[in-house]
């Protein structure tokens, strides 16, 4: 019977949990921020979350957009398409016998950038800030990616 | 040789893998009503899509956005941004020794709340029932974050 | 102490992360897609993108979209739809100890279907070549989820 807490005591793993359950509470929190813009600001995508603030026709008016909350919507998206690789990239590579400093490297640049990613955007901070976060978490998963198919490779 | 079916034999891991693969299963039926609609309302995002219903300016008409069709993809959209970080998290989180009963109570809380929050998304239900199962689902991720970090941390 | 390396001597485990690699790197291409058609047709969705392409009201005019901006982030949002059940239920499907040969078959053909999509998408080819390929991966998907929850259903 294999004692699956053991497989939480190897080092790389143990510090891939941590890393992604930080970066994925950090995502969550998109969407508390959307929902606080969206409360805020009276803005609403469906007719039933306008109930509460008019009747009929007058709770029609609060159905639109708003560029804060589309704002926060575009850097939800943006983690989506960027920290779900790192999530199975990144498990599999710890999986893969890595370079125990190495592997905490990359676990600490993506988040450090992908943090940094959310700042550039919701302040917004002017370019080339927010495109070279990206570009740095972009690189970290790619790099792990490469490792991970040059020693594990198997089709 | 690590015999990986071994590592089914645990208990929380094994009811970790039942309720993500129904709820994984049950946010792939999104895309099937979204094709659903789209299809018995000729509503359509690609000019290709449109072809086999009339040619050239004829076919352009059905493409539009429909209420039913954006309602299906805004559900689709939010069961991305949360099932994902149960996913990552309950992974780990099953992997960190948690007591059994705790962890399968969180697992079930989280797939009964999503499934609700489905149906009052897409019936649609009055408010507050969906945000009720909203946060049900988002409290027991940060649930099981918490529980990781307190445990395993490693940075 | 669990040598966590041995996890990766498992056939079906290493072909499933080679593929899982292969499919998410493909995945993170879609986001360099959309930059690339950005950048050089000047279609950007926030305003500080536009400062380096003129000051003030010059700047805004960038503010728009554009039909191929929007056809690669539809395919991408297909990708995440679709890749990430296979993602998490590939995963769990793997170590509940499925025949090789079978396991493996289902990598490829998701991978081969998921690959053809996105070359249907942005082409673009007629239909049906897209909804084909769609179902070919919704279908092996849906296989590895009956498999895994025949025979470790555990709620």
């Amino acid at each position: 019977m294999v004692d699956l807490t053991q497989v939480m005591d190897d080092e790389v793993f143990m510090a891939f949990a941590s890393y992604a359950t930080i970066i994925l509470s950090k995502m969550m929190l998109m969407s508390t921020a959307t929902a606080f813009y969206r409360l805020t600001r009276k803005v609403f995508a469906n007719p039933e979350d306008c109930v509460a603030f008019g009747k009929g026709e007058n709770a029609k008016k609060y159905l639109r957009t708003d560029d804060r909350v589309e704002r926060v919507r575009r850097a939800h998206l943006n983690d989506l398409e960027n920290i779900i690789p790192f999530l199975g990239i990144g498990l599999l590579y710890s999986l893969s016998g890595p370079d125990p400093s190495t592997a905490i490297l990359h676990f600490r640049l993506f988040v450090g950038a992908r943090i940094y990613h959310t700042i550039a955007y919701l302040t917004p901070l002017p370019q080339p800030n927010r495109a070279l976060s990206f570009f740095v978490g972009y690189g970290v998963t790619l790099s792990m990616a490469y490792r991970l198919l040059k020693s594990k490779l198997y089709l």
